[in-house]
């Protein structure tokens, strides 16, 4: 009997059918040289690969990646893993009445409650030309952060990825600064919520989360951008010219080391906190993320974005 | 008039009276082949060098380092630094009626009052093994905890440094737990109040907070003195061996880098948190520190612990 | 006609039979989408890859890796290599009267005459306190260390690998005691004995040599590990304070360098000897099994291990 | 007989009188507790130390570093080199009719005159967009930088340094262009009159070319700040958004290498020529620098700029 | 109809019949166990991949890497990229009368015509010994030097590759020292003919360019044989020790770095320059080389010989 | 009563008279503008520092570096160490009936028996061409080879060093060759004995045993002037190629990383363990060196040479 499940449930011996995204499609050529396609499809609970046999030329452009399909077809286990032999494959039609935008991977929270929190954090701030640079620059762009992941790299592009990830940094900030009250928690939110603003021209991105460097975003890169930004709107402003100075170097200096992209050190408290707040989002997201699929008392594969470190979950 | 002040007080032309610690002494031959004692004395708000002219050979012995003493001379400007030019000297004697440790700088908050906050974390932890663990480890090593330094430089030196920074370190655990649910606290807070506990081992240090490697100190290091600690002591409780390892874990991986005496990286979330928190406060006390005596505009000299940078004290 | 003969024997156009280990098997599938048995089996001489075209889908379960295996297949030349085209498989069986231990690669000496040697070491240890240590610690992983290989990576799991390093150390250790003779030689045999003996739990292995990483390995690795029993040990027996630290530091900072594991480097001479003794064996091992299929003139393939290095077969 | 020398004609048993530059001056104290002055001075043909000997407390600042001596005094040789004991010292006043800058060592070259070769470059640049920036930014700074040095340091602190640099960079571009005729010289001869254009703004330098950072210098640094400075003439002058972004991108990555802050590497060929023409000019000054006193056959001291290079004289 | 192209002018569809070098020819086994081959052929305008479905055991050699074939095949468009479908090949025979140097990327410039210009340099010396050591060294490496290619890595693999290099770097000499006119030329050009020399004892090539490593090579390297090489000739000519030690060194030390070959760095200005020039040349020919197929306004994919930078194709 | 003592017997308090060698003497100035000598003097067994209060100027260079002088003085302790107040110097003249070479610090053995058993082991190369090559080498080098010292740095600028350096590692490579019984001994033994033959050129050394550089020894060092010795002993006896190509790489590889001055690695195990053969000793004499007056139970002070460890002195 035919399943409609998430891609979560699939076990082998399923037949299963229902609406997916393609992430990666591409024709190839058996070694008897036939073509088949092989494709990645997506929802919001995973990703799984499957194959087409005996395909045309051709085919793999009718549903290119991006878009969303109707599909049928067989779950097997290869080597460990379920994969699919897809069956049929579709184009999903306006008839389906089915939105794209509901079998993305999104942040765990609405966009809209994350923006409004966010923009809390804007009206806390009290010196006027800090939060009027911070405000005109998060108003500009606020259509793109509604939905912009927080990186390139597949893993992090979730829909919304980077309004999250500034938001729990935001409370983290907070956070600290009842510890470390000497902080000035006007720069650290300002310096939060500028920090990675021109990822949004950095990289760009379509409404799915996939995205691609741009231009200027390879060229210069968001951290020279955002120095750019914030000299410009500060200007237009006539803010303090102290405030645009601690404002662009804390931008700068935020991802710590040359290396790294970084051409100075925070040569503030609040700079250097901004570094470590982010530091610690970056990798809760990626460690509760690569452990979430593992049992206790085991371990990971090794994680080329954490230095191919092996993570463990306890069994505590 | 000669007047009794702090050392912070002191002013170009003063002639002062009072008593302060040595912190370095030591007897010198000027050119022209006569001895002088060249000081530094401390008290809880600065400290300052001064020089004794024509000493005896043998007399910097009369007042080591670590001492009281009573002293008076004048204060001069020399190359824009104070500097004391020393009349009299002698060991302050028991009829003064003071208490060397009031001329000790120290932490902020009083000792006890920490260390009651402190053990407040220890009875936060749920796991009884855990708590078993941390609690016979703590209560063990109290008396050292009350007043040790944080660390061996100079600059740390400061008496019950140790157990403020475990502290600020545990609230700050305290408040990121509430941001990333997630995390084991008893791992955490565990994990916070064991990382540096074996620094009490590594460094022999006096009640006035002046350290020196001790001959485990040196061979080991108080990262694997740690590991052998937990070890015996978990072994000694019984407790569940998944509990004495990550707390290992924990300890090993805190410094994260290897040249800096980590061999493995974190491989949970608290070890992450753990490192980041530790970075945050040693990091936090720093820029403080030097920035205390810093005007608004102004830049620090190249701070050698923060890789040479130079702090700058902003006027917002 | 088919032919039993050793790996190293086979010639392209043979027929052969035999009894061989599985080293790795794994089904695939072809392009025309069926299914075929990719296997690696191995005899003491050498190893080889087999196809086993058109199997079912669970066939690989019934002669796992691990397993002695009767087979029967032809020899092959493909892209100058050896390989065999399988017609026949199936697992060996108590009729056959094999001992799958004659079919693995071992150190070329045999373990019980190995051990007897090496024991004749422990024995010429003076320092009652330090022979008492590795006396025990010897003789409580006796029984692992007959058979376990020096290390996870393929190339060294040979059966008795680990003793054999052990022991071609201690041969070195004492010729060079004869050259530079302040050296104590208590302290140097004691190193060597026990510098690697914690990767008996580091990894887990089974009779064959084959090993994997087990979770205290891979949390706290065999230095930490080792640590730790020599101070459990050492407190046992009430063993002097110096030799304990003595003992934990030479095992401690073998590795050397910070990012190859050792947190501290030799501090004694015996220390530094024992990091360059491990060295020597290391790569003289390397270097012969490397060059033993290599021509006069010719050069090996880079070898990872080397860092990429090729090495050459001299002709003189 | 008293003589009037320049310092590079000094010998031993001279006494001379004269006007030279105060580079560095402090008042010492000598072990037996007397005043002395030791003194730096300069003039166009090198540097010498000397001696007060018993002088007034206060005394130092009567002839400031930076002003201008009338001086007298006797040279002696110690441990090979000459040094001045200074007999008589007073501040130049206006009736000695002397102008400080005939007493500062200076490139080559009149400023005037490489201003104008300098400019000639920037008429050679056919693109109105990139002739335009440059144009703004070069007449903007014209003041500066006729006599700005081209560093800190004191070894490149000659007077109109930076433009010394630019022009023979500019010479050396236009050469290899003749060679590597692909290069687009608009881009190429604005990128090296650009790229160090804001040192006039990271620098704080008096008339005598001794420089100390600027705020904005310390915070942001040179390249931040010309990245920023030809965003905004760009915008003002509506030039071509791919000029501005090539521009930007040359300035950003002439440095190279993220940790001498260049956060991006080259991507087109004329960055990348500038960074070699930028290399070769500071190198080629600095090499000649150091040679000019050294005979055939020798060798100079190691040269901390040159990573402790010595520099060998050739007989040539 | 079949069309004679340039694989250049390749398009998908077309049917084409022409002349080619094999580069590479592999015969590979398909998943349904059948032989096919896999060729790269190149000509002087590009390179292709193609495949010969159901060859037979043993046709690989007939038509192996570095000979001149005929063939026939339908260019597809396979992943973006094209590809030859073979239908015919063989080897080119004498009645083809085709010569295959006509058929090899070759340098821009006549091979005679080059060595002309490069011998005019070895004229313009000055110095007798310098002149007679260069003369010596590059008239018996003339025969090898007229067609070796620059490097071993294909890229660089082109006919004449060396000695195209060594003229552009000879000219680029020339017009620096227009600019530092105190380089000495005598120096500057030997070392420029001489710093590559032994590459063509380093390398084993044939006509085609397609290189080695030879066994002196591998073992000492061009560096050390071009030291051996200059004293070796040097003192055959008794030439003055100055300037065997002096070319020597400039050999030695061109490479700047440690890591990539020089154990010393430069000490006279000469030796600086010639390494800068080896880096313009080598940047300036590979980014051209690269950027050629890239249209205005896009990237080239990330480049390893260039650290992974992605160029940029500017639309000035 | 003055007492004729080595400097390892003096004691503070005593007055003694003797011969020592001045190794270090400088003419300084004290700041009440008085000259003064500071010496310091070796003999076999230490060194010490001395001042001679109210010297003329030139009297430094009546008894320079390297001479031997007779000289009383008085013993006193400053900051915990000795120190000679001088009361009368002269140089030693002829009646004083005593020899130089008696006051040096020497390697332990003879230098003729040191070289009777190294030439023992030119005799025991069975490859006549090695044999060959080693034996021309080391004859022509043997006079200086019987005296110099191992390195420039005064630490091992022990008279008969590099003999006593290149001994100890024959033995100790005889001793392997023992264990590691494939290598071939011919080439280990020769590699040895050329190993820093060239030492003797890039070295200008006296019969004390201190050294500087020489002008081949800066632009070459001793690794290429080695090779350049190899080429052209091994061309004069026409010498198998692959016999100069290998001992050649011997001593190319022998510092094992491009960083300490070797571009290749070993490819051969013989190059190999001519490297560790090497490490050992030089290690070896340091700890003995740094250690010999440490007390049991105590630490040395961070060792430069030995990366800033510092050594421990073990009780056992």
């Amino acid at each position: 009997m035919v399943a409609e499940k998430n891609i979560q449930e699939f076990k082998a011996g399923d037949e299963i059918q229902g609406f997916f995204i393609v992430k990666k499609i591409e024709r190839k050529l058996s070694s008897n040289n036939k073509n088949f396609l092989d494709l990645t499809i997506i929802d919001q609970t995973g990703e799984i690969n499957g194959k087409l046999w005996d395909c045309q030329p051709g085919q793999e452009a009718t549903s290119p990646a991006g878009s969303l399909i109707k599909l049928r077809g067989n779950v097997n286990e290869w080597k460990g893993k379920l994969q699919l032999k897809i069956s049929l494959i579709r184009l999903a039609n306006e008839s389906d009445g089915k939105n794209i935008k509901d079998f993305v991977l999104s942040a765990p929270l609405k966009a809209e409650e994350m923006f409004d929190e966010l923009y809390g954090f804007v009206q806390k701030i009290k010196n006027t030309d800090i939060k009027g640079i911070v405000d005109a620059i998060i108003m500009a762009s606020k259509e793109k952060l509604m939905y912009y992941p927080a990186a390139k790299s597949l893993h992090h592009a979730i829909r919304s990825g980077l309004l999250y990830h500034i938001l729990r940094m935001l409370r983290t900030g907070e956070k600290l600064s009842q510890v470390y009250t000497n902080v000035n928690t006007d720069l650290l939110f300002a310096g939060i919520l500028l920090h990675d603003m021109e990822k949004l021209e950095e990289l760009d991105s379509d409404e799915l989360g996939i995205a691609e460097y741009s231009r200027e975003g390879q060229l210069l890169g968001h951290i020279s951008m955002g120095i750019n930004r914030i000299s410009k709107v500060g200007e237009e402003l006539r803010a303090d010219e102290e405030v645009i100075l601690l404002l662009q170097h804390m931008v700068l200096s935020h991802h710590y080391e040359p290396e790294f992209g970084s051409p100075k050190k925070p040569m503030i408290p609040e700079g250097e906190l901004l570094h470590y707040i982010d530091m610690i989002d970056a990798r809760m997201y990626d460690m509760e993320d690569h452990l979430k699929n593992i049992k206790p008392g085991e371990f990971t594969q090794p994680i080329w974005s954490l230095e191919n470190r092996r993570l463990y979950q306890s069994s505590l």
